[in-house]
């Protein structure tokens, strides 16, 4: 302890009780932002339709539509009807639904496309262009005139039809900054409803979206609508900063499905945004509704839902670590940022393993009704944890152990038996209640 | 067009070809950014054991040890020896294994625990405490200035065994920040390795881990280490921001297995930082082992790896939609940051559904060795989407009308039968080939 001089006592800080600002909510110096005013664009029956295990007939997709607006989605963005004489029938179909949520189809930025997509009865049209150099140089091959002059034509059009319009870039990240900016402003001049960033490729980080984001917020008076790909990990926090630095509208799929390992998770960004915005998105979405909405996605396209998704993961509110347990017994809040009540959901303190700590068994002791003291509760969690060095627990093993050693302890122990003496009073303390039963 | 005078004609912007920053590294701005020089303390072994499925016996949790070693991995940590006996006598066996990766064990911030600790033979141990209000007031019930105490005394014994020792806070996010930064200076002024701050419930964004590392670096001289939960979403980013900030070190596991959803995975950091920095994170780890390690623990734990896992998922490099068909089949690195050869694996364009497109069959004509012109390839990819509309396709559907697509525009059609004609010769136009094997 020869450095002890060196050491600082350390005072508590104590926070003023008035304050009763939410430390994960929205930041105070993003004056622009729409964390607390954010609206969903969901598009499982568009870039998920793009998912490779997708194929909805009809009725599935019918089914989802009503699905997602149910939960209480803003819009919901369809494939485009171009793409097959089958996706122009199904579109034509959810448009005749009547759904709260708005309905949207998404189509190359070409006057061809146009026509046929405002004729299916969609409440708006999202249209994209590649911008970076790779999309123009090995998709569509034209150049920023080209694209800025049908985007004007397509804009135009579709406005005069009384439609939504929405112009994105594809591959904005990798665009040039002075491009992107050019056009948005030229479509914002001549009042497209919202612009879109996309990530087409996921290689976008935070900050990196927050920079880009804030400043196409100086340039264009529209709606900035994100759509964020999944490939470095990236996609829901990326939403999250997006609308920090004021983008409104996110794209999101049920469970993320799309290309390659999809996009934004509607129920991974509703874990992200209850933290930040709990009334907002408590009030706006049907939360209870999100497992039974991810269970018909997955069935669908035949996936299980991840082990680790958010929310509905297996494990998603399963404590574990006898530390973790013996807090969480006192306070869930003391090792959980989500209410599983939330979202219909329940937690789970896993007690059936060698981690396990006295608290939590004391508290499976109380559900099986029996008494034990807090020693004999430590005691019974060492014998717990050494059987489950061995191997696996079930809760059924737990079970017997506790119920044994119940026993035990509550009946008196037999004497090493004495020659020639009877022992049957020995046990005569059982307790009236189990001599009752015999 | 009544607004066309407000169109600006958009101008090319080319930028000067001598540049040769990588877009997606990190932020010159950023200039205490570690996110070239990371190392990875893995936690497979600790933080996943706290996995609701996860039961390791010995000979398991060795096999694991030496995938991590093999992968490159720069720390490994262990369960703490007092959880169990077993996991004492395995923190010593690993200990023995004689590998590069430097082997760690976590404890709490304990005399009785650090004593135990620096008798297996680690080379470094991680202390733990709690420092936010809730697990102040519901497990360990210290104040500050006991957890200072503890502190200072643990680390002094630690180091005085010539051991490696990080004091690490619990829930940080949820702790007084002025509390925070009290403990951490006086742990750095004592000469800890490292201090670890831990978002022990998932709860911080992106720009909140950056502003709080950028501060923490101001207060201490030695590395910071990070331990993001991804109860919402953010734990890969909030790796990537730490490390912009200044953090040096970041907790994963192996497909994030952990305690409720999990924390970092590996896989997804090594996807989020090969874009970053592509040959610090190719030349330090074996990118072609992660499938096996995937694979590996997966099975230990009985979960299957997600459909939608970053670069393992087994859609992380299909592509589908026509479109990005089109374009990959022309420069893969249109709609790939990530290159699957980097992880051994490969890409794959999925042409057998309704949303394929011409460029993708005209592929896959050429891979099957026939002739057809591109007019051709448009004619039979109708043929593919009409089918594709009714049902969902395979390979062998796709070859089959592919095939007879061939046979039929390259054989002359049967005229309709004429009355007591005979036909044999109207078809002997066959290629002499196909003759010879008749």
């Amino acid at each position: 302890m020869s450095d002890n001089k060196e050491f600082q006592p350390v005072t508590e800080s104590t926070a003023p009780k008035t304050r009763q600002v939410n430390p994960y909510g929205p930041n105070p110096a993003d004056y622009l932002s729409n964390v607390e005013n954010f609206q969903l664009i969901d598009s499982t029956l568009r870039e998920g339709e793009q998912f490779a295990n997708a194929f909805f007939d009809t009725e599935k997709k019918i089914e989802i539509a009503k699905a997602l607006d149910a939960f209480g989605v803003d819009y919901i963005e369809l494939t485009s009807p171009v793409a097959s004489e089958q996706s122009r029938r199904d579109c034509e179909a959810i448009c005749k639904l009547g759904l709260k949520s708005k309905i949207l189809t998404h189509i190359r930025c070409h006057m061809d496309d146009a026509k046929v997509a405002v004729e299916t009865g969609v409440d708006g049209v999202d249209v994209v262009i590649g911008t970076s150099k790779f999309l123009r140089q090995y998709s569509h091959g034209k150049d920023m005139n080209y694209i800025a002059k049908s985007a004007v034509e397509v804009i135009e059009f579709v406005k005069s039809k009384g439609i939504e319009i929405r112009f994105s870039s594809e591959d904005s990240f990798r665009s040039d900054l002075v491009d992107l900016l050019n056009i948005y402003k030229t479509v914002s001049q001549i009042g497209v409803n919202r612009v879109g960033i996309a990530d087409t490729v996921g290689c976008a980080n935070p900050r990196q979206v927050y920079e880009l984001i804030r400043t196409l917020k100086s340039v264009v008076s529209c709606d900035i609508e994100c759509h964020f790909h999944n490939d470095t990990g990236c996609a829901i926090p990326n939403a999250y900063c997006a609308l920090e630095a004021g983008a409104r509208l996110i794209d999101t799929c049920v469970l993320g499905i799309g290309e390659r390992n999809g996009i934004v998770p509607l129920g991974g960004l509703m874990a992200r945004m209850i933290v930040a915005a709990p009334e907002y998105v408590k009030s706006k979405y049907k939360l209870h509704k999100l497992r039974d909405l991810e269970v018909l996605v997955a069935e669908a396209v035949e996936v299980n839902i991840p082990f680790n998704n958010p929310i509905t993961g297996f494990s998603a509110f399963t404590h574990k670590a006898g530390i973790h347990a013996k807090a969480i017994l006192a306070n869930p809040s003391t090792y959980e940022i989500l209410n599983p009540h939330d979202f219909g959901m329940k937690r789970y303190i896993h007690f059936a393993n060698r981690l396990t700590g006295w608290n939590a068994i004391k508290t499976r002791v109380d559900q099986l009704n029996l008494n034990l003291t807090d020693q004999q509760c430590k005691d019974v969690t060492q014998k717990i944890k050494k059987l489950g060095d061995i191997r696996q627990l079930t809760v059924d093993d737990v079970d017997s152990i506790i119920k044994d050693f119940h026993a035990e302890v509550s009946t008196p122990q037999l004497q090493p038996k004495r020659d020639n003496d009877d022992i049957q009073d020995e046990i005569s303390e059982e307790p009236a209640t189990k001599k009752s039963h015999q």
